[in-house]
């Protein structure tokens, strides 16, 4: 048995936590989920008790943010340590288990999502032992302040993320929330921050999604 | 616009493709869901769409590794580059978007596992640019291959996860598919080429489930 099993008994702790994650949702929708109501596969699903046509939880958010950074580290403007850059979007959005996820477009939540998280950071982090406890606050606090390299990137990827799945499923989640082009250009032109190649390209998707009326000015 | 467009396209496709892993069911329960068939909560859950008491999928799966590599790469029994770790087990499972989640203890699916996967790796990969296919076929192969510190630790942590999972679950998914100790232990026994120090761990696990029953021998 480990000499240090205290510690490790702290890190599983830590990492059982963060299983909420998986029961977290956020307003975006996965991709392949198209099951009408009714259907036989939707009654199948339902009996298994399989999901139902559904958004994306941040556990699945996370891991398709840190594959985009796998794949997209060469678009970042600044060159950036592509495994700090996965470390913190693994880590960013751990906070929400106690403070909820914030829909981008929600000005009221906006204004206490601040403090929320930083009492949420400090509870969750805080169950791993205190090297840990240190290195991924880091982590975290470096993608809040959004001032370094990799978490200009990381920022951009944890926006263009939802923006490709939306405009992928035709609007899906902008017509729920009746978010306007504008709103969107406007709450996400950050992006280019992190990179103005990618920022160009999912610009075009937006202006391909007016043109289709998908995303009305 | 970024010249090289259908290099970026490729990727976003790629990305796009692994977000069917978000659909990919595994045997495993997650841990947040104990809401019973019928309550309120899960008549508003079903209402509102949002999943029933389900299983884990490959996305969810995957971000749990992940971090699980990043907190515990210090038990691997060899110095490992965390960051290749963490690469590798991000990838580990894209092939089960065409193969299909294969049971530890599906004896007939496991005969044909190993050739579904490769054409799977080689149409998924395939996706990317080719200087990237190559690079994440290889985070695949060495993953498979099992012959390296970073994959010997990698593969140890695709085997504790879902343990950790289903003992803090009362041994639920075990139950379902009538797993007995024995075969637990001699299935994931190989843990301990990547970590003793886990694997030591997780067995005391596995005989306290079995003292409480939860684990018939």
């Amino acid at each position: 048995m480990a000499d240090n099993i205290e510690r490790m008994k702290k890190q599983l702790d830590f990492l059982l936590e963060l299983d909420k994650m998986k029961n977290i949702y956020r307003r975006t929708y996965i991709l392949c989920d198209d099951l009408p109501a009714g259907s036989k596969e939707f009654e199948d699903n339902f009996k298994e008790r399989k999901p139902l046509p559904r958004r994306e939880n941040d556990a699945e958010h996370s891991f398709s943010l840190a594959v985009a950074a796998l794949v997209l580290a060469e678009y970042s403007n600044e060159p950036v340590d592509t495994a700090k850059v996965v470390k913190m979007v693994l880590v960013h959005d751990v906070v929400e288990i106690d403070a909820g996820d914030t829909f981008l477009y929600d000005a009221e939540g906006n204004k206490t999502k601040r403090e929320r998280e930083a009492a949420a950071a400090e509870r969750i982090f805080g169950l791993l032992p205190p090297d840990q406890q240190a290195e991924f606050r880091c982590f975290w606090d470096e993608f809040e302040a959004n001032n370094t390299p990799e978490s200009r990137f990381a920022n951009a990827l944890d926006r263009i993320q939802p923006m490709l799945l939306n405009y992928t499923r035709d609007g899906i989640s902008w017509k729920e929330h009746n978010v306007r082009f504008d709103d969107v250009a406007e709450r996400n032109s950050h992006i280019k921050d992190g990179s103005e190649e990618l920022w160009d390209y999912v610009y075009s998707l937006l202006e391909d999604a007016n043109s289709r009326g998908i995303l009305p000015r």
